[in-house]
């Protein structure tokens, strides 16, 4: 993986030789880990190396069928110290043995200028991610850090798939053309101020198959990341028809769970390559291509 | 610092002990660190013990003059998984030195509910924080995990110091009540759902003192987190005036940039001390007891 090349040309790269615009999410929940991984670790660090374990097994089965992979800062950070090193280690993991797939470090970092440049140091320099998701409600400004790393993608959250989004998300806000919903107004921001380095990728839950629709419209040239298929129950056909961008790519589609826990038992990495290559499959079949 | 009691109640008791409501942000800035403590630190190992060795002399300077520390993820992740564990140390420091001072973890998370659930528990139990700074974007189910945390503290991002903040935050917003600006409407989000265990805090810029007094209007009863004063140029003794509470507290006024960079030379410690002195000494004036 070579960060000579733009994020958006790697993003390119990766969909095309891996014929997958599949992202498979590492969340490695510790109780919903195969008890071949978890039995006897007890303590911070041996838990971290199961974790660590259990990621590099999934990356192996899975990396033949995905584009991405999205490592969740939250299951490693909750180990401490050794949960990061855990978090390193399966980022190089995957350079090592999937070279091709890009890591989105799924972090949701945003803070004022010289914190968020921080923030980018670790998620950029130090956990070495491809791109890492970053949460709009600062302004611009708190994103800069980010933005300004054109070798790098910036995932801002649009319209997340939780239940909650709507909340603030759905929010009809007063603009200079008209009423729009604030994740409307977040799709604007980015195709017409933050994606000036042609970085951005947009968040929008396949949950809201209607709202990735609109963002699409919003903004025609920036991929997006689809999550909430599988266990949160997005319809897929509907959110990739409503994604592709106009040369029938710019999607980023993630699951987590379906994937990890496909099984409990010692095949639980074979169970988890038999689901990503199946939503693969089917993602290609409602893209058209085989 | 006992978790028996209600993260309401150890705040209140933070207040009356020390007679102050300025709180000191440990924010260690590698490029601003003394000479005298980064002087041969280059491996990450040896930069986050130096990062630690900061933070204790500033904690051991300031503690007599604050009723809150507010370490800064970022500034500790940036270093990995050496830089975590200073955290960790810091944060078991303060309890030993300053067990009257409340800590509040800087990291504003927020994500869908299980991953939010492992964010709490980084905060709470694994770094051991008396409270974290969250995002709203995402909604109130994004914070339950937190929320839900009665002896814990949840600080509620609503309208930000930093420039951008504006952005999404001061849009107008159609509600049930007619027009509000965006972050009034996280206020009133906090005041009328998300506080029911009386464990919410509200973070206003003193960047915009008009704003502090609107969301004091919104949330009578809430803590108000102040950032912005110092090296952001806020306005300290209208935020004070703005943000009291009707018992004549209700505020954490955040000093970060201006404390611990009050001096570069050996004696940054003693520099930092009087400037927190002076702050808690201006604040104490602004709101008329000494």
């Amino acid at each position: 993986m070579s960060f000579a090349l733009l994020f958006s040309e790697r993003l390119r790269r990766a969909w095309q030789t891996q014929n997958s615009f599949l992202c498979v999410g590492l969340d490695p929940e510790w109780n919903r880990l195969p008890e071949c991984i978890t039995a006897g670790a007890i303590e911070p660090e041996a838990k971290a190396r199961a974790v660590a374990e259990f990621s590099r097994r999934i990356v192996d089965a899975v990396q033949p069928y995905v584009c991405a992979f999205k490592p969740q800062y939250a299951f490693y950070g909750s180990l401490g110290p050794a949960g990061i090193r855990a978090l390193e280690d399966t980022v190089r993991y995957i350079r090592a043995r999937a070279p091709h797939a890009l890591v989105i470090l799924d972090a949701k970092r945003a803070d004022i200028g010289n914190t968020s440049r921080m923030y980018a140091v670790e998620a950029f320099d130090v956990i070495g991610a491809d791109a890492v998701t970053v949460n709009p409600y600062m302004g611009g400004d708190a994103l800069a850090p980010f933005l300004e790393r054109a070798d790098r993608g910036v995932v801002v959250l649009c319209r997340t798939s939780n239940p909650g989004a709507a909340q603030l998300q759905d929010l009809w806000v007063r603009t200079d053309r008209g009423e729009a919903r604030l994740y409307q107004v977040v799709a604007r921001l980015v195709a017409e101020e933050w994606n000036a380095n042609g970085n951005c990728a947009l968040v929008v839950g396949a949950t809201a198959p209607a709202q990735v629709a609109e963002v699409r419209a919003i903004a025609p040239d920036v991929p997006l990341l689809l999550p909430g298929i599988g266990a949160q129950g997005g319809d897929l056909a509907a959110s990739v028809a409503a994604g592709l961008d106009s040369s029938g790519a710019g999607l980023i589609v993630n699951v987590s769970r379906a994937v990890l826990y496909a099984s409990s038992g010692e095949q639980f990495a074979e169970a988890a390559a038999a689901a990503a290559r199946s939503f693969t499959d089917q993602i290609n079949s409602y893209r058209g291509v085989r």
